[in-house]
């Protein structure tokens, strides 16, 4: 089974995108795990452009890395100096990476207003540039800038760069789509021609700016092309990179190509969702593959359908992905939807019970005013369970009072929080600070709820969300709240919605900690 | 020049996706704006399956569009019935739309494992179904479900199904990849040969579970299909639809063939983030063509370049589909992104002054607490100004202190905010009441500012958003809030960052202010 190379570049290309800064240890914390997932190459920056990037080829040195190999990325020499004393390719070779990937320009309108030189010695340039760093350096690549754009616009000057690198012996020449803007069709097409005239092993570097970058990637693999650049998760400038998550799948399960094992396949959603954290996005619901959504079913035909048979509505197991099948619950969900989730937590509903009725009518009604129970699967479960009336009551919060003050100018303002609860008959009155009115409130219910069930005190907040529904969604303009709530063993989701931003938190609170109780209660 | 129409489902399989739940009355809304944008057929739902389908085509009907056809979306009749007694059937010609689009099985698996009847049952239902269906409807179109499946799974018995459609006289036969699994090489392909074998004009309609259904529509329209089924920003179940706001572009720039006119495509971008709104999600600011991501450069190589020639780095111009260049501002950035930055501010900044220099440095270092300029321009011309000693103080808040309190189980909680501000020599203390204590908040201040500032009541704040960043980015987990303030003429984004969530909110407030002091007063 022929063998395609992954060349990451998450932490150079990726953190050109709009949002995206990574530390110098993120990045290193980035490399083991694009290690652990198989990636054979990984570009660690442009140690000429930064000085983080410099730090980087530093530190990585010290870390012990199972099987991938560190690449430096620059440019080709400056005009009027020699490989030797141009400053950028001097720091390339200072970094001491495994592998050198310079770009050099491919498409002639870009040698004249961009470089200013001659097109012949923009060839000159490219081929001294290779020559001296293939005997600095082990490997050396190169990145063809606006391949496709150039060879459109004159192919014969194109392949005349491509032969200035081959004559270099460069180990693999990297076709790029720089602007993002080619098509499948014409992409298949060029490397076609290319191949015929190109022997040194070929690889593909796509932008999704026509929002084709995996497509352009996958039919290059299927023209014969070895090594794929990409990021995870598609980060990059403007549209993005070609995304990695989905090329490493099709790779292996559509064009049964080898790349990296099954078992290594089995943590991509892992990989792509720690990257995100680690980049301080929250996870694309929606990404092909590995996506919370991607395998989320909420028509009540197709629920019913991949009950029997997953794959009538599955283009793939989800777990060879570590995804895994979701069923949805909202008002366009049939009562299918909703047995299924009740089976998810245990709880008996009789498909004929009228209960499942209103469950269902609640959900449209909660719906409309803004609440959504995917994320927030506790608050769904406490739902069920009042509906069923097997809810217990174990507080009852009389009221709350929190005071944000700011006393002087450069002072920051302190938070603090006075709750009253009820537990069986006695009444509790407490207070606490936070980080804010929500943190506040939270450590003052905690503090006061704690003395009669101590259980809490292993719950931890982890997450907390705040999106504002703008108005003329059928009702007023208003807050939700989403958070996740955690313990030793498990992890759950609630939900708040009101207009007051205090009120939405204090239900989804409210709910973390009820659902914790009713799950110690139960075991 | 070949024409390709554009069939939309945002309002059908659109409403699929996970979030998306749209009101008739939005329903209404999004089909105006849809027949603006020239698209010529827009799917309003499926009437047998949902009440809410059922009204909007009671309504659409009283509705005034300039040439968009409606659609109705149905399945073939079930076994052992006839058309006329088909209970999905009636209600779809009860519905009265200009179109009818029912799905049939072409699937040999799903005929056995779904419908549970014979492949020739099956052929019989699909043709008998759509020649009734000719007999009451002016067009009638058949999407053939699982096609691509179903043709590597057994094409003879595939093609069969489309045989009987096209027996039946159908106006289109749309070719559907239903899991989203199929890859660009593949579907090029197989259209290929069933255009040898079916006469009767093609559509294509594709999901994104490989992330290619943007790339397998424009394959699709490259092997002669004449109608694309999609949705706006790629809305759908699971990983989505094919997502038009990139086909349409690609239709009319890259494959040159006719589908709306220009001025409609100028107001592409506009119609993504209507519809953006309407579905209550915050844009996608990396979509192709018209994400606010999508010409925006970091990079200062690329900054100084495409300053030069747009062409270097942009494979389109943003002006064709209503976008527009950015340049960012960030730690990548060099001095240019400054320098173009303080251009569109009108600031004179001198490339040499090593003002600039401080700027970029104290933008790296917000950075590193969490601070984020693209989207809160305001906060950034404000800060300029401050290293530049040009800005003006126009107030100082002395102090402030917000009250939330819940007094019973069952009340809401209040929010009451006091501020004391300091105007020239002059003292305002004064309080406000509010929809939670951002909103408190918020009216203290203006309260108190108006006095000075009367300008100040053409302020609305128009959109605010909460971050939560996660701890491990080199600072203690905080909170970043963006906000969107207003007046009649324009509109601006601050931003806030603390670890108090009311100190990130004033904070940005505060700016928000501040920015419509100065720019009145520059006026």
């Amino acid at each position: 089974m022929s063998l395609v190379k992954l060349y990451d570049t998450t932490l150079r290309d990726g953190t050109q995108a709009e949002d995206i800064s990574f530390l110098v240890e993120d990045k290193i914390r980035i490399a083991h795990k694009l290690d652990e997932l198989g990636v054979h190459y990984i570009e660690g920056g442009w140690p000429g452009s930064n000085p983080k990037d410099v730090a980087f080829f530093k530190d990585i040195k010290k870390e012990k890395l199972q099987q991938a190999k560190i690449a430096a990325f620059g440019s080709t020499r400056r005009a009027k100096t020699t490989p030797a004393n141009d400053h950028n390719i001097k720091t390339l070779i200072a970094a001491e990476p495994d592998v050198i990937t310079i770009f050099g320009k491919t498409w002639d309108f870009h040698v004249r207003e961009a470089l200013r030189i001659s097109l012949e010695e923009n060839l000159e340039l490219i081929n001294d540039s290779l020559v001296f760093l293939k005997q600095n350096v082990a490997e050396v690549f190169y990145d063809a800038e606006h391949f496709f754009d150039g060879y459109k616009a004159n192919p014969e000057y194109a392949i005349k760069t491509l032969k200035a690198a081959e004559d270099a012996g460069v180990d693999c020449i990297i076709l790029c789509d720089t602007n993002g803007g080619s098509m499948p069709y014409e992409v298949a097409d060029i490397i076609a021609k290319v191949r015929k005239q190109i022997k040194t092993p070929l690889g593909i570097h796509t932008h999704n700016d026509g929002e084709c970058a995996v497509a352009n990637s996958i039919v290059a693999v299927d023209q014969g092309i070895v090594q794929v650049q990409g990021t995870i998760n598609g980060f990059g400038e403007r549209c993005g990179n070609a995304n990695l998550c989905s090329i490493i799948p099709a790779i292996k399960l559509k064009l049964k190509k080898d790349c990296i094992s099954d078992e290594q396949l089995r943590h991509l959603r892992e990989v792509s969702n720690y990257i995100f954290e680690l980049a301080n996005l929250s996870p694309d619901k929606h990404l092909a593959y590995v996506g919370k959504s991607a395998f989320a079913h909420k028509g009540g035909v197709h629920v019913s359908a991949i009950q029997r048979h997953p794959e009538t509505y599955e283009h793939i197991r989800p777990e060879l992905v570590g995804n895994s099948t979701r069923v949805l619950v909202s008002d366009l969900s049939g009562k299918s939807n909703i047995l299924a989730k009740a089976e998810e937590f245990q709880i008996n509903l009789d498909s004929k019970d009228p209960v499942t009725q209103e469950i269902l009518e609640e959900i449209k009604e909660m719906e409309n005013r803004g609440f959504q129970f995917e994320g927030a699967e506790a608050s769904f479960e406490l739902m069920m369970k009042k509906a069923l009336g097997t809810h217990k009551k174990f507080f009852q919060v009389m009221g709350f009072r929190v005071i944000d003050e700011k006393r002087t100018d450069d002072q920051k303002p302190t938070s603090e929080a006075t709750v009253m609860i009820k537990v069986g008959g006695k009444i509790e009155h407490t207070a606490a600070e936070g980080h804010g009115p929500v943190n506040a409130l939270d450590n003052a219910l905690r503090k006061a709820l704690e003395k009669f069930y101590p259980k809490l005190k292993e719950v931890k907040l982890h997450d907390y969300k705040v999106r504002v529904l703008p108005a003329g969604q059928g009702t007023a303009s208003s807050i939700r709240v989403l958070i996740e709530l955690g313990d030793k063993i498990s992890r759950w989701g609630t939900v708040g919605v009101s207009d007051n931003i205090i009120d939405a938190s204090y239900q989804a609170l409210i709910d973390g900690i009820d659902f914790k109780l009713h799950h110690e209660d139960s075991v």
